[in-house]
């Protein structure tokens, strides 16, 4: 292995890097085309011996086209992976999209034995579908911990607030996860969970020292790598106590803990190398080598594929990296996908019951639900009925609309209401804006016209909006409805802290409500405890949620 | 024949309904559940023998797919068809998305020889890729002469604004449609283009008697009949001087004029019986009695399917119905399915070069992108360069934006003036209101801050939206930001309408453009004419149309 030329190199070295594919079959309909690589380059790097592919994007039909395809496309066997944290869902439609894992952990503070049961459920409903999909790698859990309500880019992503927490649930997902025959990954090493910056955007600095992350922050890195995770993947974050020069994806110091302090010997997976953290500072094939020197054992998403492959090479023939170093990456690459056959050699060959391809199965529908039904909770014990405000307003918060995923004008949020007699205005970032310049009085109410509020606030950590807007002052605004009588219901889906702020000030009269999730069916069950029914919406249970109100 | 029992009716009836389905595979993904028949009842009903299957949505791969698996449930032979009267992208991402007919009507104003090539291509494109995603009836051309500029269904969808373009064009169209091996359909007869109200919403009345019908409406259609159309659509519009009775689906002195007056033989398939205009007034099974009674052989979306086929077994067995209707209606459904297959005899099977399946060939692209450089008008000769003014307002406006099909965050509209320093601000019908009660100056400027307003207005006759707009005041308002010297362009993509009236008055130092398209591609290439690049959309050639300025 010491004496490899150039030609073994460029054989070798590309296995090291995970590029990034839509999911979509075809180059016209790639949604992010600046980092989805087309097909022809696609094809062009899996034949040079490429050795992962990130995926996003399509539905659970065209993944598994898709990942025939890429198979077929690739000189060496693959690792196929997605950021399915929340479900196959997230990314894929047709695949179940679950109560994020914030709402889990807030089960757990009052049923902690079922929660457990749920995460574990979790990683089963996640991995089975990502395994009929084709997948082989799943890129979860998060295994930061939210201690900082004003995280823009972990928030609801995280199992929790406190290491305790994190390190129960995520130990119990990623068993289910395993058991369905996919690697699993932890992340983003060594916390990304106390930063109030996204390092899609910038890079977040952090004052915690060694103890400091010994205390906290490494805990359940520590639980997971012992319980068997497979991957790990550094973060985006500058820790000027540890090392004051690089952040921890490119940091010998940083990334040197994850094996001497908690001993992981698994795959090291870089977060993508694109992010501006990153980018803004190093170019494109100086970060992967960067990042390969001080320990990476894969590059997730460098800018530059081939780039990154060449500088790679001339780092190990110059001796900047020792040849060691491509040994032991290759080394761990090759057990990992041992690894995912050994897993799978136990497990039973899917068969679809019907000539439809059928991801989501009736027990991950029945699951999907009860996540939700055991997470939304409605303030009032009594079921309030708003379905008598004749013109009222459906006022809608949410992030952005070009697109919407859990938004359409078919929606129980904008049906619901409706067919109770509210107009709905939708405002989002790029819309006309509802504020004025006054403290006190917020809302530009002239913009609205007449009638009363009903108030539905989708809200929660988003990675690349920057913020957690709390520039948008909704505790002001919602003073304000109610001071001019003006407020007839209130909604949060998404983050428990804004729910938390809003009620401890709100009139006890008023009907509110909240769930973790954002999806249709979570609309739904809200929206069916605070609205009678009027015709429509046959297929929605009536639910009984009175066990969770506050 | 004439002894037919309840069980012959009941194995024979159902062949004449034509039900609809999301072009997507699983249940969960259906964007209108109320239209879209879930994956069992389409199931049921297709081994039940109905004979005609309508999709919309989804990607041209699951369409392929679910061709496939449609034809595996029916137990007879199956029309499968689409509205896809802009290409077969305009319902399934991946196909060609074409500039609407009527900007090839303006190309034929200046160009009829190269129009008329234009048309034909049209047809080829759209019959070559929904013959191969497994369709084998498109439902165009549509025949309506957009008489009426504030027609808010019809409009951009007709292929001209008299007699003569609509028929030469439409005869193109339909011969390069046949070519490709899918039956064809003429709609709405007996003219859907003078109505100011949308049929999918309430029921438009027309005065217009039989004479004037001759001399315009029908001319078109008499046309296209005789160049061997193979159906005809009925169209939800009250001929109040021919039948003041009942509209024309219903009609049968209506009908019997396409029998009568045109001699057409073919198939007469009703436009959308769950449309309001229908819907109102005759309950499910009544309605498509009636449709069928008055003369039409195929049943378009009944509002229940099941419903639809008892109700038109007992008009038969109690001689509501004559027997011959049935017989000759099923007569004219046979013969219909064996002119695919003589069509088909004489074609070869489609191979896909690669191992993608890639719908959208070269040459389609080309096409696609030479329509969209001939129909652009660009009203200065000079390039103008609008990327210097730093804090400027991108004010974009679209009908609706759950979701808006050809916008999202990286698409040119946004992206581009993004680039040269322009903040979005996207207007639309659920949005907060950017209007203020005053005629002069109806734009309320306090919502957009400071800064010069790049306008681009996405605005044509689109189905559900109930009228064109006109209540929006864009005339006035561009007279308003002129006279504060708040203008530095403007975009209209869609109405020909609009942009004539906008550019009548307009200040000739202001740069402006229109484009029929709203389409990506017909965004990047409006744009480029009036910003220069900043670094990106290298992918977009540098595109020459002064040869198309006005």
């Amino acid at each position: 292995m010491i004496d490899l030329n150039q030609s073994d190199l460029s054989q070798l070295v590309p296995e090291l890097l995970v590029i990034r594919a839509s999911g979509h079959l075809f180059d016209s309909q790639r949604q992010y085309p600046e980092w989805e690589l087309k097909n022809s380059d696609l094809k062009r790097l899996l034949s040079r011996g490429v050795g992962g592919v990130i995926l996003v994007g399509g539905s659970v039909s065209e993944l598994k086209q898709r990942s025939k395809i890429l198979r077929s496309w690739a000189a060496k066997p693959l690792f196929l992976c997605a950021d399915v944290e929340e479900g196959l869902g997230q990314r894929f439609i047709g695949g179940s999209l679950l109560v994020p894992p914030l709402g889990i952990a807030q089960i757990h503070r009052k049923y902690p034995e079922k929660a457990l049961l749920l995460a574990e459920k979790y990683g089963i409903c996640t991995g089975f579908q990502a395994r009929v999909c084709g997948l082989n790698w799943v890129l979860a859990p998060v295994c930061d911990i939210n201690n900082n309500p004003n995280n823009p880019v972990i928030n609801m992503r995280a199992w929790g607030e406190d290491p305790f927490t994190v390190s129960a649930l995520t130990i119990a997902f990623q068993r289910g996860l395993s058991s369905q025959g996919v690697l699993t990954c932890a992340k983003h090493f060594p916390g990304h969970g106390d930063t109030s910056v996204d390092s899609h955007l910038e890079l977040p600095v952090l004052d915690h020292d060694l103890n400091r992350l010994q205390e906290i922050e490494l805990l359940p890195f520590k639980e997971v790598v012992a319980s068997g995770v497979d991957s790990v993947m550094s973060a985006h974050v500058l820790l000027r106590q540890i090392d004051p020069n690089y952040p921890a994806t490119l940091s010998p110091i940083v990334l040197n803990c994850l094996r001497e302090e908690i001993g992981f010997d698994g795959l090291l997976v870089t977060d993508a190398l694109v992010m501006e953290a990153i980018k803004k500072s190093y170019g494109g094939g100086e970060a992967a080598v960067m990042a390969f020197k001080a320990g990476a054992d894969l590059l997730m998403m460098p800018e530059n594929p081939d780039e990154a492959i060449d500088a790679i090479c001339q780092a190990l023939l110059s001796g900047r990296i020792p040849m060691e170093r491509l040994q032991q990456s290759l080394q761990r690459r090759k057990q990992a996908l041992a690894k995912v056959d050994s897993l799978r050699s136990t497990l039973p060959t899917y068969k679809a019951k019907d000539d439809l391809f059928e991801v989501e199965r009736a027990e991950d529908q029945l699951f999907a639900e009860e996540l939700i039904s055991l997470s939304i909770k409605v303030r009032n014990q009594e079921k309030k009925d708003l379905g008598v405000s004749q013109g009222g307003i459906n006022l809608l918060r949410v992030d952005g609309v070009l697109p919407c995923s859990f938004l359409t004008q078919t929606s129980p949020a904008i049906s619901v209401p409706q067919e109770a007699g509210y107009r709905t205005v939708l405002c989002h970032q790029l819309g006309v804006n509802p504020w004025q310049d006054d403290l006190n009085e917020p809302l530009a109410l002239d913009r609205f016209g007449n009638g009363s509020f009903f108030l539905q606030l989708f809200l929660r950590g988003n990675p690349f909006r920057g913020d957690l807007n709390n520039r948008e002052p909704w505790v002001a605004a919602v003073r304000q409805l109610e001071q001019h009588n003006r407020l007839s219901g209130i909604v949060i889906y998404g983050s428990p802290y804004l729910w938390d702020e809003l009620i401890r000030n709100l009139d006890s009269s008023i009907p509110a409500a909240y769930s973790p999730a954002q999806m249709q069916q979570a609309q739904g069950m809200v929206l069916a405890s605070l609205f009678q029914p009027v015709n429509s919406n046959k297929d929605l249970p009536p639910q009984k949620i009175s066990d969770f109100t506050d």
